[in-house]
């Protein structure tokens, strides 16, 4: 890497070659959108040995390999593993990772990178990442290169974060992906994202487990489209979830308390009805808001 | 209507006329089946003052009015209305009205319809009936001739249904209509439907109400497809959730507990993570099912 710019800030310079670490739906997206977007950016994957032969069948890749020290040479790189996994990359990379780098992630919880992110050495700088992007299913297979288009990308710049010019640099980055970036502070995402996207997967697997216990095979089958529809997020894999809710727990215990609050509320009102009329009636509202936004997104949706 | 068979049980004798009673979503969807199903079926309509000007601009029915007397000579009327109102025109209908008849409702509840079915005399019968089918928009603007194909049908015989014939008409009916019949009896399908149809519903409304509250108009923004999904049922109105709610409360109040239950037991295990694993595992195994079935069923949905 050598040169002049060798020790400049990151920020401040062109990125040739972004390095991921975690090859799944949103890592192996990630790669896709870079070289649609980027196409003379050199592409570095990083994945556990057992799933590196499903990442090079998405021939995305200039190189692949299952240890950090493949990530050498990168400008920038992305953590996409869950994010306890994550977080512990991001030491191993503070204390191994010998020249300029700009770290940022994609993982669904930010608090937990700020420890390790305050033990970067200054050549390395950090900027939290979180696509709100997701799809049916998991993993490589389920990549797509327009999975980012016109969905927010929340990045959360800490003091880890070694100039505006990082924030900028991702931001773009993630721009010419079709995303729009928001930037926050971790807290706040972190608080926030436990009701917009933690709290509904959790609902929403609850609901799947006690109505498929309850029913039985059979009579599920009488399930209507509400169901299916309420239950989509069901399919989400259990290991994804387990980091998100260890890493958010004090937001999310808030978030599930408000919604076991409403429904015992419905549940000691479901004769009288003033409890169903007032969050019905509020709820209607909100969901009118959704899907106002729905209608302005979804025209340009590819 | 005198003459031969005057008296003959409704379910030996063709259909000539249907009558049906509330043109909302569900029965001014009924009206344009049974028109594209059955052409020569004469349909009457009655629905309140100040919506018979939308059940006439759907321009499917042979007579409307606002009055029950306006159902003189149907063979079969259908009860569409609120869940409660249903029961007091089923009421009144066998306190009125004079010639033999076949009754059936199409309503979320279905045990609220057992005591104004046991005092009709012997000249109406009455078959409980329950279309799974919905839309995200209420009223008879959204009514749709296929609202019906290929959902279930939910038939439930009484002491008030006077022959199976009866039972066979109705389901006969139904299938020309795209769906597909299944009978129980009323108890198990308010049982059932607590956990298919009314906890989903509640669900999404609390769930809806508690995020928008929450995060607020600014950041509801950023919300992704799943909020999306698992809040669609949110835009439902409260006045037949209220009538469904008070008519299956004891039902509803089981489902809710069960949904508490494991929203306590996730909320309780955050950080270990054991809770998730196996309410995870188990929703992913019964959405699987869920989606094994829509990929059966879509193909052929028009």
């Amino acid at each position: 890497m050598g040169g002049v710019g060798a020790h400049a800030p990151p920020g401040a310079r062109p990125i040739h070659a972004i390095g991921i670490v975690g090859i799944g739906l949103i890592g192996g997206s990630f790669a896709l959108a870079v070289r649609r977007a980027r196409p003379g950016v050199r592409l570095i994957g990083v994945e556990r040995e057992p799933a590196l032969e499903r990442a090079a069948a998405m021939g995305v890749f200039d190189r692949l390999g299952s240890d950090l020290a493949a990530l050498h040479g990168a400008d920038l790189i992305a953590l996409s593993a869950p994010v306890r996994q994550n977080a512990a990359v991001l030491t191993e990379l503070g204390a191994t990772f010998p020249t300029p780098v700009l770290i940022t992630d994609t993982g669904s919880t930010k608090r937990v990178l700020l420890e390790a992110a305050h033990a970067l050495p200054a050549h390395v700088s950090f900027v939290g990442g979180h696509p709100l992007a997701g799809a049916a299913r998991a993993g490589a297979e389920a990549a797509r290169a327009d999975l980012f288009q016109r969905r927010p990308w929340l990045l959360t710049p800490c003091e880890a974060t070694r100039s505006l010019a990082d924030v900028e640099l991702v931001a773009s980055l993630v721009s010419d992906l079709g995303a729009e970036p928001h930037v926050m502070d971790a807290e706040a995402h972190d608080h926030v994202i436990a009701f917009l996207s933690h709290l509904p997967q959790l609902t929403a697997s609850a609901l799947m487990h006690v109505v498929g216990n309850r029913v039985g095979a059979r009579d599920l089958t009488l399930a209507g489209p509400g169901l299916a529809d309420t239950t989509r997020l069901a399919a989400s894999p259990p290991a994804i979830w387990r980091d998100i809710c260890a890493t958010n727990s004090d937001a999310i215990a808030l978030a599930l308390d408000a919604l076991i609050d409403a429904l015992q509320r419905l549940r000691g009102d479901l004769t009288a009805g003033e409890a169903i009329e007032e969050i019905f009636g509020s709820a209607g509202r909100w969901r009118a808001l959704i899907e106002s936004g729905q209608r302005i997104r979804e025209p340009e949706v590819s």
